[in-house]
């Protein structure tokens, strides 16, 4: 099985805590390493939880609130610092290559690498990443500047076909990379054998939606539904909806609700007003409408399942 | 004694380690709490030693490169968010104001509070920050980049006049100022009693320079001649003296050298090379040359002493 592994780096919303970062993630699927979103500090996140940053090829910024962009410019310097000469994509809103190329004239910086900016779209499905084994689109989401949220999904895995099956049928190579792609088996005899009687493992693709930081909003169930893995900011307890609004977040009752109305597989809730020091009534929310939930911890792992 | 301490943040040079941040400093001289430099993650740092940061509202940084500035952005944008109304003032290269304006326009913020700019005019011993009690002075460093240092020194302190004294020479109020301010008495019989005999605790104002980045520069030590405390980067042993020079920072070595010309009270080492987990070496070097050095770790904090 490949991986699938979400790491969180910072669960923090605005305002960082003593014990909380501001958001970042780092998503493993297959070896590559997708970074998602970037505050403050998540170069030195990466250190603490022994994350080699030099395999990060694909940064994801979601808007340009402070929070979740501020550790770039210090990830990029370090691993310019650290002799790095392989390419670096960045998919962020259009205004952050202006940000970071002011930064580097006045450091006097010349950067060894070569920087690729790929600018949001604001599009929905928008696909902005793919490769032999994963696609990343852009959804967009409903906040107070700009911004988009991402999905990830593998490509569907090539289907195995058992030795005892090679030998029954006494398959040619051209035969088997042919069924391996989905098509059924004529025989000499010309009596045609269905494809899903010559292979096994076939499993739905997985995926994972990274929603944050937006309000409320049910069109996101619509472009999330039936995925493994939601993660939907909770910033506030419902008991505060009316600064939800007003800030353009949700709250974890909201949160839930997405997960119920998209059907997905497993929710994990996140970017936490700072006011909370305890996340269980969050947790707690969320659950009392979608009981498979679980907190964005820091430092903590979680493997996306079939 | 009014307060003269020293409080480190941050000591490492570029690149940061899971154990070191990047420089910080918080200094409080008489309750004014001054910020010099202000690495990615100082805000963190504040919160993790219980500084309360809305009470800086003085940073001084020294030059544009990002293990000096960093944290900026995060912590104005976490002032806001708490509420800050009372001006900011930031002593600092020109360049900045646009870096950090360039962030909010993107970001659509609309910081509260006003932030006043005083742009580094590169000379030495300008007189950027005066009231009562301190005055704080740049100094101009040697770097790859425009860099200045800061000193700061205690404004003199007004003497003590004992209750004896007071009761032997049966002093009025309008003595007793005079006095204090400097004045000799002069007694109704027309004899002079000199200033010095009749004040206690005469002390001398103490000071701290603070010199990072630069290169060995023996400019610096004419600068700093018998200062209460010298905090002088030593980024590289003596071993690597030539890397030192070519990146224009300063060995541990040299940086003794420094204190021993100046004569300082006592020498503080920082800027340490991701490279050097164990700092003893540095210390080691230092104090070959110069016995009273000590080393930046932090959290840790000095009282500057007369």
């Amino acid at each position: 099985m490949q991986n699938f592994e979400l790491t969180i780096l910072g669960c923090s919303s605005a305002t960082p805590t003593s014990k909380r970062n501001p958001t970042a993630q780092l998503l493993n699927i297959a070896e590559r390493f997708f970074l998602i979103d970037c505050g403050e500090a998540t170069q030195i996140q990466l250190r603490k939880y022994k994350l080699k940053f030099q395999r990060i090829n694909h940064i994801f910024i979601s808007h340009l609130h402070g929070d979740h962009y501020l550790g770039l410019m210090g990830l990029i310097s370090s691993m310019h610092l650290l002799g790095r000469t392989v390419e670096l994509h960045l998919y962020c809103p259009a205004e952050l290559q202006e940000i970071i190329e002011i930064q580097f004239k006045h450091s006097q910086s010349y950067i060894k690498f070569p920087i690729v900016y790929h600018p949001h779209k604001y599009i929905d499905n928008d696909l902005i990443f793919e490769d032999e084994r994963v696609e990343v689109r852009t959804i967009v989401l409903n906040h107070r500047i700009p911004c988009c949220g991402f999905i990830f999904k593998e490509k569907p895995l090539l289907a195995n076909i058992s030795k005892e099956t090679i030998h029954l049928f006494q398959l040619t190579v051209e035969e088997i990379i042919a069924i391996k792609a989905g098509s059924d088996l004529t025989k000499r005899s010309g009596e045609v054998i269905k494809n899903a009687e010559l292979v096994t493992n076939i499993k739905e693709p997985r995926s994972y939606a990274y929603c944050s930081d937006t309000c409320y909003d049910e069109r996101i169930a619509a472009l999330v539904k039936g995925f493994n893995l939601l993660y939907h900011e909770a910033t506030f307890l419902q008991e505060m909806e009316a600064r939800a609004k007003e800030t353009f977040h949700t709250t974890a009752l909201q949160a839930g609700m997405i997960a119920k109305k998209a059907n997905v597989k497993q929710l994990m809730i996140g970017h936490y007003s700072a006011r909370y020091k305890d996340l269980q009534p969050l947790l707690n929310e969320a659950k009392s409408v979608f009981d498979n939930t679980i907190l964005a911890i820091e430092g903590q792992s979680i493997v996306v399942s079939y």
